[in-house]
Parts: structure tokens; sequence; C-alpha cells
């Protein structure tokens, strides 16, 4: 139902700052969990709310809060108090219509990015908010709290100690949950590549309504992938390019690297924005195809059977003189003649390449 | 009436600075209000003419004059020469045909920006010019003086003293005025986004002219859209950027934030007007589909009937000797081999897919 | 006629700096006034030939050159030798098909720019070239000469001393002289904005193909424009940034406004663009809405007759045994049934929407 | 033949710097001609091959050595010996699938650039690569060697010493020739230009599948002609800002007289291009208009005639008894109303109008 | 068979740098050589497996380790532990979706590029990734291990000697290798230039599907050229910019001279791309245009024979008094009327060129 999810005009006159869930409406609990990590260490959590601010000042270890469900303004608000958080940070983490961006506040990054997953119900793309915000030794990552994430197997890797991931800092997670996500992007990509071939296939052959509706259907996803996903480039290149002491050198590596990715499915995404654009255009050249074929059917068949049911008509006609009618081999020799008129023309058809 | 709008080109041949309303014409009266306020003081005043110039030089509390109507040479005048600002700033106060600017002037800026109303009652886009100029305490804005305006919230924050905007200067209060035109966009997107869906559903399964009327005017309203929202970018980002003593740095952030919604506005704007073009190509195609679907109903009508017509003509020649008119079951076995033939054409043309 | 218009090609061969008029061929006679003023002097002359030099050195007050036609060779290189102008400067003036442009000479600047005009008698656009060199005390203004200018105006208010350009020196005078000639840019696009939406309102209802002759010719005087105007901005934005004693910096507030026009222009110029390509794909997807209309006329017209013909023509055949000849009530039931078929048929059309 | 136009992808394998010549092969003999000049001296040689090398080493006179023919590698491997040009250098000049080009090798200049002329034999362009090694005081000039050259004009200067060229230096000589092969791009421009205007005035109202080939044919010239002239802005520009004593600044007032003409032929390139892909989707819409009006007369006749023959069908039946038949005014009645009918009908449609 | 490729889709979750083989599945073993030379010594060998570490530093000699094929994970991770390479240069070089690019690693640099072959079996284009390590006085090259590559010639100047690759480092060889590779561009080229004129002969005049199917085809060889290939630009580029000890700057002219290739590569293609689009809208047009002319002819035998036929229907109804009917005269003069009228209408049609 669209009434049931909450647009931004609905927040038009609110001063700035103003916690305003925009986005799919739910009633569902928010999830929270907080990993405690070092290289010798790791500790788990799920909590069920922010009641007392959770400690982030041990310099030890690095602490992740993960907050599934952004919906609820009380949650938010404690973890302004907590943290000092600039308002509009938390007015942009509750508002769902985000475009990707990089903020730097000094003593901690914020980050916004989509998480895009295909959809196998309808087939189509679901898009996901996460917002990052990165201090010096914590992590908190807030979701829009929707069904699963593509975060497991980073957290496998966190409980088992695998990969580098549990000996680096906080700016390592960050850029590890980042990786996550755009990885993610290439099953979506995958998947619409593999819609768009099998349209393909179809197009010149046999193109039908439904294809059009294909083509139209994927180049909306497209379109939508395109206005997610190309602010990223700047936001991974931002954070390369940052002189802040919170994202570490040594990192800097593994956001060339996602950087590449991300160059990577931009450039697929445009490569199907042009194969669609000229899918369309080949769809439209296909259909005036078959409109050519129908209509030389039609024409070949008046073309033989207008001038035949002249005559016949002739030969109907009540003159009391007409040559012919009386004679016995009249009508074997008329039957011949339009035999041999109708052979004559499909042969003229033939040349003229029209069957 | 088109006559009475006035036109840039009615003013051809004028000297620079030239006071000329640009705009519809009116003849309503010119409404004008004064808000004083600091933290603890807050004054409001409603004034029906310029007689005597408003103090704006009492630097205890910020002085925010409002002025509803451009179209009298005579106030835009005494304001001329009760603060002297420069005639060419005065100029494009009354001219409703600029693009949204942003000027220095070292004492005061010069900004122009749009407000964008959907309207309900012809479904399509009023756009008003607002123009403000800000000085260190003060700042003084010029509405067209159509019917309502999107200030009302923020004149309630002032009134109740809810908010930062009390405890703040004059160059808040120019960011507040701009968040509310800026917020206000939104409506009108989103308004723009439930036709385009509207008109979306019916495109590819039923393409009526109606349909064709409904793109044309949405690309109409996206491409005017565009014109007064893309230089709004600029704008913003030059403010950003400005090194003037009239805007505090504490108030950057809140300028980030509204760039951060013109880009956001932008993006929707583009992604639609992509939408638009995909939707017009769409529904060329869907047209020839239909045609397409027509002719075969034509064709297919037409190859059954034609030859059986020349069939029946046949049997109606007034030929002495035709076999079988006189077989007692001629008609019969005739009735049969005619349905059998149409029979065998409709499981051809099921075999070919037309039907 | 084509052959009257002299073209850049006919120059083919010549050494650089050859003085070769490109343009209209005229006879008209060379029309040159001389203007001298300052705030409390004004001098006006017309002379006929270049004869001797005129003075340009007094710097006591500023002196206006106007020349009207600049087909005669002669004329320009009196003005070189005169003056000492490049050899280049004087073949640019020349040539009619020059881009807007700005060059500094050092002593002099030389300004290259366009002058358009709606033409009332046949609908399109008059472009005529207008050649500025601006010297420290002098300007020279070269115009091709056609019938009628747009500096009236300008000259007015130098003779009665109205306005601020009697006060100013030679870059205002400049200044004054472009602001005119853009502000004309108004009148020729308001009217084509006119004509655009007298077309807009057929274009879905009734589109004829004089509508698509219309929208052509549009396009190409949108074209045309844009070839014109586009390369302005950068000469207007160069002499903003021009660092040369000839334009003085309080001049520079009023090249910022026609920059502004400039700019303002552009955008209508591309906003009609726009809208001319939307049109013209509208156009189509209209045409081919008809053409829909059309082709289901026909064949619901077929779609009835061909049936009912076939019948008649069965009970038209010469068997000897057809049932029903010989009953009395025959013909009115065969009439009622096809009265029912017709009916039946007609519902069903009306049922899929082609009526 | 296309066989015998030898391609790049012939020399794929062979070592960088391999002389292979590129382009159409010919089997003629090289041209060679030596101009020595200065101010007060002139002296013209044709040699025939480059046995001994010409000495290029006094600084006295400027040496302009032309060399028509490309295709023997003899003579380029000779050059190299004489003058130690870089290998590549000699590689790009045997090869004319360049692009143009600027090379600064210190001690030499190279520029490649493409002279262009109107084949009006086949009513196409002909497109010759032409390549200029310019030293100290010496240019060497490298065509293809196909009939005529566009140097002709400035060969005389040089011989009657008219003109500024032979007191200048090798650099002015260089400008000398791009100027000749720019100039000569207006007489291609000029030709396309009268063509696409014969294209126009054909195109709404007579839009024959001549006229699409004509559209075709130029597109794909202004195609090329772009491939081959855009690139040419950048070598100005590039001439312009280089930092190398062979160029003296006193001739970088004429480089920026051809920049302008550069910028001035692609100014018209895009225009043309522009009108052209206008062009032809009027033309498609022309073509629709074409079908719709056949379409009307199609379905004007069958909607007159259908009924008209169903009814003389019915009255063509065996059956016994129908209305009519035995009155004596059955004929001229029935004769009277279809006539009144046709007439409804033909009414009706004019009401539509169809016609 | 799509599911013997591998995608960058089956690796999202594991953690960055894993090692994986992204493209198709192939069971072959892998081929490796090393070459050792300097000027006066050559050395070649074909290895089975990397067991023990190719020694690459003694600094008398370069060496060029070639392995073919990048499917199996210990080959690459053993090279990793011999040369301590960065984990996510091995994952690079194993996923074969790289986009061409250019890493600095300080010690090596790391380049990927696409060898592009035209397939002749199937007339499509076969895309192979080549990854590049260059260090100080080694090469390792890894190719996906396709059948056939286009280093031969270069390894033959390397045995014989021949050219200059033998008296020069590594950094000559990585653009032998490189210019091979662009090299071999060429000829996929020019196999789609002839296709492409083959294609536009048949464009206007016989447009049938097999040349949409065509023109689809080859637009999409172009999109997935030109991913291939844009990049490359920014790569060579790049490399010529390099502050890196490892590319000598006397290697820097052959940079310049591939960058030159490439960019006339790139140039080539984007004409195709304009001359694709421009083709499919011809096509589309020349099939109205055959539309049209069917539609003529059904149109003229439909208005031929419709009439015809009535009249002939008219004269069989059984009305008892029809005049003419008993006349002796009324046949012959019916047919002459009937051919006369048919003449008439030929003649109305060849006026209103139908015919």
């Amino acid at each position: 139902m669209p009434g049931m999810r909450k647009k931004r005009s609905d927040k038009t006159g609110l001063p700035p700052g103003s916690l305003v869930h925009i986005g799919d409406e739910t009633s569902r609990a928010v999830n929270m969990s907080v990993i405690d990590y070092r290289e010798d260490y790791f500790h788990e959590e799920t909590i069920d709310s922010l009641e007392k601010c959770v400690s982030l000042k041990n310099p030890d270890f690095v602490t992740w809060i993960n907050i599934e469900g952004i919906h609820q303004t009380a949650t938010l608000e404690k973890l302004g108090q907590c943290y000092g958080f600039h308002p509009l940070v938390l007015e942009d983490i509750m508002a769902t219509d985000q475009r990707p961006k990089l903020e730097d506040f000094g003593d901690y990054l914020f980050i916004v990015l989509k998480m895009i997953r295909y959809n196998d119900r309808n087939g189509g793309l679901d898009i996901e908010q996460v917002s990052l915000i990165l201090g010096r030794n914590y992590l908190i990552s807030f979701q829009e709290g929707k069904e699963g994430d593509v975060f497991n197997p980073l957290r496998e890797r966190l409980r088992t100690g695998k990969g580098r991931v549990r000996q680096m800092g906080a700016d390592y997670l960050a850029y590890g949950l980042m990786d996550s996500i755009i990885d993610n992007y290439y099953l979506a990509i995958d998947r619409l590549g593999e819609e768009i071939e099998a349209v393909e296939e179809r197009l010149v052959n046999n193109p039908v309504p439904e294809t059009l509706r294909k083509i139209h259907k994927l180049r909306r996803d497209i379109i939508f992938l395109r206005k997610s996903i190309w602010p990223l480039r700047e936001v991974i290149g931002g954070l390369e390019r940052l002189e802040s002491p919170l994202f570490a050198k040594t990192t800097s590596i593994y956001l060339k690297d996602i950087y590449d990715h991300i160059l990577r499915v931009i450039d697929t995404i445009e490569t199907y924005r042009d194969m669609l654009a000229v899918m369309l255009d080949v769809y439209l050249s296909s259909i005036n195809n078959r409109l050519n074929a129908v209509m030389k059917v039609l024409t070949v068949i008046a073309t033989i059977f207008m001038p035949l049911t002249f005559i016949a008509g002739v030969y109907g006609m009540n003159f009391k003189y007409i040559p012919g009618l009386e004679w016995e081999w009249s009508f074997p020799v008329f039957m011949l003649a339009m035999t041999l008129l109708t052979i004559g023309m499909l042969l003229l058809f033939k040349r003229k390449k029209w069957l």
C-alpha cells in the first residue's frame, strides 16, 4: 500500500534536525547487537534497548554496534544524547531517501550507502539504506531492518578470527561492511544481465507486447540502480582522498579496491543502459517488420482475390448477351484462366520478395 | 489571459536599472510585515506602506521585512532610497523571469530563488520568484504576492521561540527561508511522481491518446522544473564557499544540508526525465503493437472471407454448364467444404501466433 | 537569390588579412555617423566618407563612430590606415560569418556579436553581425547596414543626457550597445515561444503535416539562434575577467548583469530545444494514433460487411437445391439475422474499445 | 577496389617504427620540389629522388621541401638518414590513418592534418593526409600524392613575393600551409550545406526513399568530417600554447586566426549534424503522414463500396420472395438510394477531415 | 553453457584477497614459459609448474615469465609466496572481469588490459584478459589461456635479436606486449567496419529483418568493445605521467605512440557507434517506406476493383426492370466502360506518384 510509506513531503514545514522516519512503516521491534573485539578477544551481545549508553571509550578494543530498524525516534534520540552526534546526522539516518554521501565531522565520519538485493518474488530490486558512523575505535551501523542482511560472512570472520579483520581497527571494519554491500551489487547486476539476455533472444524474432513490458521494467530498474550507485563513486573516492586520522593509510589500498569495484559496477550499468536503449529501438523496428509482413499477406490475398471475384461477378450479371455463357467448355476454361492468373500473381509476388 | 502577463521583451530599449515589473499583472495591494526578534524578544507588525524607512540599524535584534507584491515601482524605489541598494538589484527583484542566483555586494547578499507549488486546480506547477536581501542583522524577502506562502511554520517557530532560530542571526533566518522553499519542492516532486506512476500503469496495456497528452504535459513540467532548480545548486554551493562575514561558519553545516536536498531533488528530476523519455518511446511501440493487432484482425477476416466470397461468386455465374449445380447434395457439400477451409485457415493463423 | 550571397568559400586561396566582403551583396551607400560627448557636451554628425581620418585622440570626450555597411573595401582600408588596426581585424569585420568573439590587442579590444531580429514578413530570424572596436576614449561600431538598428533608445539617451551614459567612458558605451543587442534577443525568443505554444496546442489533437513543417522550421531557428548566442557567454565572461585598462572595474557589475541575461537567454533556448525534441516525438506518436484510428474504422467495416457479403453470395449461387430459397419468410429472416449479426459485432468492437 | 587499399591491420605484428604504407596503393612516381627563399631571393627546383641529402643547414634562407607520394619506403628511409628524424615520425607519415596531431621533438615539430576536398564526380569527400615537419629554417611537407593540392596560391605568393610570406620564417610558412588547408574546408562545408538545403526542401512535402538515402549519405559525410576536423582544434590550440623557439610569438596572432576558423568550421559541422538528426526524425514522421493519407483513401473506398456491394448482393440472392424485385421503379430508387448513401458518407468523411 | 562460466557474484561474501577464478571454467593445464635475455644472451624454457621459485633477482638480464591459464589457485598462491605480491593483485589476476587499470605498488607495476580477437567461427568478438606485473628487471604476464596469443612476432624478435627489444629493459618489453595487444585491436575493428559496410549497402534498398538482427549484433559488439577499450586511455596516459623508476624516460615516446593508437581506436569505435545509431533510425524509416509501398499497392487494387465489383453486382441483381439488360451491346459497352474507368484510375494514381 503506497499510503503506508512515509514520504519526504510529509515532513515539509518541520524545523531542521527534526527526527521523522521516512520510509516503509513498520511495527517490528528494533534489533541491536554489540560486538567488542581485538586480536585475542571477541564478545557479542544482543541488546533490547539503549536504556543506558554502551561505553565506546575503551580504547583497548573495537566496538561495533549494529542497529536494525530506524523507525523509532526514541532510539535515535538516545544515541544522540549518549555520543553527541549532530542532529542533522540523526535526521539523515531516519530518512531513507538519502543519496549515498560522506560527511566528515572531525570526531567521526558519517557515511550513507545503499544495500541492493534482487527480490526473487517480484523480480524487482529491493533497496535498503545503510548508514555508518565511524569513530576512533567504534563503528555504528544502521539498517532499515528489512529481513536479512549481507554482513553474515563478515560476522563469521569476526567470530572465528579468520582473515585480517580482527587484527585491524574500526576503519577496516567499515571497509569490510562497504565491501560486503558492494559485492552484493554484483548479484543484482548479474540477475538483470540474465533478464536482458533472455529478452534479447526474443527481440527480433518474436516481439510480443510482453517483451516491451519487460524492456520497460528493466530500464526502470537500471534508472533506479544508477541513482543509488553513481554517487557512491564520489563517496569512496572522497574517503581515499580524505585527510582524516580516522582512516589509516594502510586501509587505503583496500579502498582503492572497492573504488575499482564501483567503477566496474557503473560500467556494467551504463552498458546495460545502452543495450536497453538499443533494444527499445530494435523492438520498434521489429514490430514494424511484423506489421509489414502482415500487410503483405493482406495485400497478396486482396490482389489475388479481388480481380477473381470481379470476373466471377461479371459472369454473374444478368445481361442477356454475354459471350461464352452458352459454351460447353466455358467453366473449365474459366477455372483454368483463374488458376493461371493466380499462379502468375504468386510468381510476381515471389519476385518482389513479398512471399 | 496571456496579454495580462508582462514580458521581458516589453522592456527592450529601457536603460539598465529601470524598474519595470515583469510578471503577472495584478492590482492587489502590497502586504508588508516587519518582525524584530532576538532570543528574548519578539515583535511583529504589519505595515501598509514604506512611507518612512524602517530602521534596520539597531544591532540588538534581527529584523525581517517580508514584502508580498513587487508590482509597485514606488515601493521598490523607496526601499532603494532607504537602504542604498544597487539599481540593478531593484530591477532584478521586479523582474520575475530571473534564474536563481547569488550576488555579493559586500554590505549585503542578493539571492534569488523559486518557490514551486503543485496547483491542484489545473494539475500544473505554480512557480513564484522569491528574492532575499541579507544584511548584517536584517533580511528583506520579496514575494510575487500570489496567494499563500511556505513560511508559516517558520513564522510560528519565531513567534513561539521553538527551535534554534531565535538564538541565531539573520543568516540562519535566510537559511530557514531557503530550507522552507526547498522542502516544498518535495511536495511538487512527489505529485509528479504519482502522476508518472499512474500513466505508467496504462502505458503498455492501454495506450490511448490521453496517455500521450499526459506524458507530454509531464515532460513540459519537468523541463520547467529543471530550469528553475538546476541553477540553485550553484547558488547554494556558492553560499557554502562564500568568504563573507554575513554568513557565519556555524551556519555552514546547514547549508551543506540543503545543498544535499537540492542534489536529491535534481537526482529525482533527472530520474523522472529519463523515465518520461523511455515512456514516450514505449508509448510509440505500444501504439504500433495495437496497430499490429488491428491489422492482424483485418488480415484474418479478409483472408478467410475473400476466397469464400470468390467461390460463392463462381457458383453464382450464369454459365450454362457448371458441374455440380444440379446435384442434390451440392449445397451441403459446399457448406461443409467452406467450413473446413475456414477451420484450416484459423488453425494456420493460430500456428503463426496471429490469434 | 543564393548566388547574391558571398560565401567564405569564395575567398579560398587569398592571403590572410585580405579584405573581402562575405555576406549579402548590396549596392547601398555606407552610412557613417560620428558622435562626440562628455557630461556637458554632445555633438552628432553624419559623414559621407572617411576621406580624412576622424580625430580620436582628444581625450576630453568620448567619440562613437557608427558605420552601417561593411561591403566597401575602401572604407575599411582607410580605417586601417587612420588608426593602425591589425589587418586580421579588418578582415574579420568584413566577413559576416564570424562567431561572437573577443580579442584583446592591447590598445583596443575587438568584439564581435550578433544582432537578432524576428522578421515578421517571413516568420524567420534576421541575424546581423555587429563588430565593436573599443579604444581608450573611442568606440567604433560596424553594422552590416540592414534596415533599422536597435541603438536608437541609447542614442536618445546620449542626446538628452538621461541615464548614466554621458557621465561615463567609452567602456560603458560599449556595454550599452551590447545591452541593447542582448535585450533584443528577448523579442525574438518571445516570438518563438509564442509559435511553439501555438503548435503545441494542435499537437496531440490534430497533427497535420503543416504541424510537422512548423516544428521543423522552429527547430532550425533554434539551432541557428543557439549557434549565434552560445559563444557570447564566453565573450561576456571573458570581458568580466579581462585585465584590461580599457574596461573600468565600475563597469564590471553591468557586465555581470548582461552575463546573467545571456545565461537566461541560453536557458530559454535550451528549454525550447528540449520542448521541440519532445514535440517531434509526440507528433510521431500522434500520427500513429491517427493511423490506428483509421485502421480500426477500416477493420470494423470489413469485419462487418465481408461475412455479410459472403452469405448474400451464398444465397445468390445457382445450385438447384438450396434450403430456404422457396420459403416465404426467408428474406425477412435473413435480414433479421444479418442485422443481429451486425449488432453483435458492433457490441464486440465496443467492448474491445475500438469504437 | 577495397583490396587495393592497405589497412592498419595489415601491419599487425611488425615492430614499432616499421615503415609500411597504409592507404590507397598507387604506382605513381613520387614528386618532390625544393623551394629556397628569403626576402630578396627565390629558387624553385623539382627533383626526382633523394639520392643525396638536400642541405637544410644554410640559415640564410628558408627551405621548403614538398613531397607528393608517401608510398615508397626508400624515400622516407633516406629522409630519416639525412636529417635524423625519429622512426616513429617516419612511420606516422606513411600511415594515412592518423588523427590530426602535434608532436614536439625539440629540434623539430611534427604536425599531421587532413586536406579535405569535395569530389564532384561522386558527390563524396576526398580526405588526404598532410604531414609537416617544421625545423628552425626548413619545412618538409608530405602529401599522399592525390591529384591536385591546395597550396598553389601560396606558391604563387612565394614566387611573386606578394604578401608577408617571403619576409618571414619557416613558422609562417607552416602557418600558411595550414591556413590553405583549413580555408579549403569551407568549400567542402558549403557544398554539404547546399546538399542539405536541397534535401530539406523535399523533406516534408515529398519524402521519397531517395531522400532517405541522401540524408543517410550526408550524415556519414558529417561523421567522417567531424572525425578529421575535431582533433585539429587541440592541435592548433596546442601550437598557440607551445613554448617552442620554433614558433615565433609574432606568428601567434595568425594561429589565433586559424584557431578561430577551426571553431567556426566545427560549429557549422555540429549545426549540420543537429539538422540532419532532426531531418531524419522529420522524414520518419513525413513517411507516416503519407501512410496515413494512403490508408485514409483505402478506408474511404472500402467504407463506401463494401456496404453498396453487400446491398447489391442481397438483391442478387435467389430467394423467391424479396420485396421490390417486381416493382417497376425498384432500380432507379435503388440507384438513388445508393447515390445518397455515398454522398452522405463523403460528407461524413469531409467533416472528419479525412478528405 | 552459461552455467560453466564463473561469475563475480559467485564470490560474494568471501573476504578481500580471496583467490577465486572468475571466467570460463576449463580443465586445461597451465602453460608457463620463462625467457631470460640481454643484448648478447637468450634463453627460453617451458616449465610445468612453479615448484620452486624462478629467480628474478639476477640484474644482469631481463626475465619474462608468461603464464597461460589463471584458473589454478595454487599457481597464483605460489607466485604470491615467491615474490611477495599483494593479495589483491593476485585476486585481480584471477578475476577476468576487471576493467583495464594501472596500479603502482612501488616495487612493481600492475597493469590489466584486454586482448580482443575477432572470432571467425561465430562472427563475434573474443575478449581475453591479460595482466602484467612489471618489476625492475622482470615482467610476468598472465593470460586466460585461450587458444593462441598475439605475442608470437615479439617472441620471434626476441629470439632473433631483431629490432630494439633485446637492447632494452623490462619496461620496453612491457611496452612491446601492450603494443602487440593494441595493434590487434585494428584487426577486430576492421572486421567490424567491413560488416557495417556490408549492412549499409542493403539498408535503404532492401531492409529485411536479417539486417536489423545484424545491426543489433554490431551495436552490442561496439558496446562491449567500448567497455574494454575506453579505460585503456587512462591506463596508458597514466603510464606516461607516472613518476616511477620502473619506466625509463626513453620508453616514454613509445608510450605516446600507443596512446595515439588508442585514441585512434576509440575515435573509430565512436564513429561506428554513431553510424550504427544512424543506421537503426534509417532502418526504421526504410521499413516504413516499404510499408508505404505495400499499402499503396493494396489501396490501388482495392480502389480499382471495389467499384468494378459493385457495378457487376448491380447488374447481377434480380430486379425485373434494369435498363440495358436486354440490349444486345450491353456487355461490350459495359466491358469498355470498366476498362476506361480502370485506365482513368491508373492515370490518377500515376499523377499522385503512387505507381
